[in-house]
């Protein structure tokens, strides 16, 4: 199963030329779940060439403006260009009033069904579920109220042995119950056992996103292990005080998590405009959690590579 | 005095990579006035090396998206540089509503003052007006109410000879009123016409933003002779009905109104995201009106060279 990010925007709430605010494209499988959506990511998604009528299921963290100010830009987009399908937004109820009412400004009745999901204020919650992915809700510690979200693919199913399924002469309409772990009763009666015939898959992808927030360690046992994690780190160390005042994390704050949580990779963002060059961000936060990587607009993380 | 406009964005509702929104920047002897507002102005700005915070006006033709989504950016923004000074912003009351409860779902209080002037839905009211310019409220035929707005320079002053007020001593505090047409009294009495003083200035320059609009000849009268008319052509002339049913205007209509009302120049723009080539959309509408021009974002129009 694919499991691939595409980072649009990694800026903090100033944003530069050549940073947007935040936007992630997250696909699964070549379905595809937009991860915050500041100012302009829809002309991010044609830059990356990403079809933006795909996106079926959008998640906003909260309500800075660096988070959610291009949503209703690419709503409307997808309305102007005649999509029909649903569209699901995870987002703090605030938001469902902003859009409605800029919508009734502008006399616009979407010709697709918008379907809004206040997000719970409580404690891992899951957002949305199918029978491959499911998103849990993290309350993160920042200036007003914000979730991170973690996406987890499910168990993955059992995978077939072709030598065994055809020595055995499976048929295949029991390929599916296989893969769930039955086993095989043939015509004598006589059973195979499940693990003849099939091989235990690859783990499952597991990806938090983490933005923005506090240091905060209630994080570090929510986000253990995860292949990778998306952390804030607006700040240089040097300026810790400023990240407490603001509800931001510095970089070796971001690696301390990171470590403590012992997750495969740690992707940093949300840089502070005041860095113009991030070289300096990264060699201080690999200091802390080696595996790091610099996010920034265009990098794609296939999560197999990880 | 100064007089030029930039243009940061002239596509239509549906941005492309490399045409931004509407948007515009008005400098009028170095202030400046923003000229509708769409996703990612601010980023156009700085693209540009435009200094934002120099901006005290904003003026938004209607609440259609693609002319105002990049409002709350701009504001917020100029709020996290730590602006203090007053910010206007001349828009339908609607408007005002919709930053609000964006500024309240970000608990935001801005630190600086904002005015908010709701437009009046008459014909020909002043919005604007101070010692050198007037801006003028037109009503335009569009599908859901709004205007174009006329920029006047007022009268220029009478400009000095300095070789005639040196040769008849006029003291330098006598400047104003000699620029405003009064005469000199010298200490004998004696009388100096200011026509020996001074001569004319050149004529006041007058800018008509004209987005987004239907053809309508109502509109001849309101922009007789002004040096630039910006005005939409969303569509080429095939397209006739197309623009009728959208309420947009095509090339021929643009240039037809230039024709009737003799303005100087025409800059056409708000192109439809199916052109990706402009120069079908211009040649078209200079076989109308023959002093037109392309806007295109960067462009900058300096009004001495029209």
């Amino acid at each position: 199963m694919s499991f691939k990010l595409t980072i649009l925007g990694c800026s903090s709430a100033i944003p530069k030329i050549d940073r947007n605010p935040t936007a992630q494209l997250l696909n699964v499988n070549e379905r595809f779940f937009l991860i915050d959506c500041g100012e302009g990511t829809q002309i991010q998604l044609r830059r990356y060439e990403l079809n933006f009528q795909r996106i079926n299921h959008i998640f906003i963290s909260h309500l800075h403006g660096d988070h959610y100010f291009g949503v209703i830009g690419l709503i409307t987009t997808m309305h102007l260009l005649g999509r029909n399908k649903d569209l699901h937004i995870y987002a703090h109820k605030e938001l469902k009033d902003i859009i409605d009412l800029q919508l009734s400004a502008s006399n616009t009745e979407l010709n697709y069904p918008l379907f809004f999901h206040p997000l719970a204020e409580d404690e891992g919650s899951i957002i949305f579920e199918d029978d491959d992915i499911k998103v849990s809700n993290l309350i993160l510690n920042h200036s007003i109220k914000c979730s991170g979200f973690l996406f987890e693919e499910k168990r993955s199913k059992r995978k077939i042995i072709n030598l065994e399924v055809e020595k055995y002469n499976v048929p295949y309409d029991k390929m599916n119950s296989l893969k769930d772990g039955a086993d095989w009763i043939n015509s004598k009666g006589e059973i195979i056992s499940n693990e003849i015939l099939t091989t235990q898959n690859t783990s499952p992808n597991r990806y938090a996103f983490c933005t923005d927030t506090k240091y905060d360690e209630s994080l570090v046992e929510k986000v253990k292990g995860v292949d990778l994690l998306y952390h804030e780190a607006t700040f240089t160390s040097d300026l810790e005080l400023r990240a407490i005042e603001t509800g931001h994390s510095t970089t070796l704050q971001a690696a301390s998590i990171a470590r403590k949580a012992k997750v495969k990779t740690l992707a940093i963002g949300h840089y502070s405009q005041r860095y113009r060059d991030l070289d300096k961000l990264l060699t201080q936060t690999q200091k802390g959690f080696k595996n790091t990587i610099l996010s920034y607009p265009g990098l794609l993380i296939d999560f197999k590579h990880l």
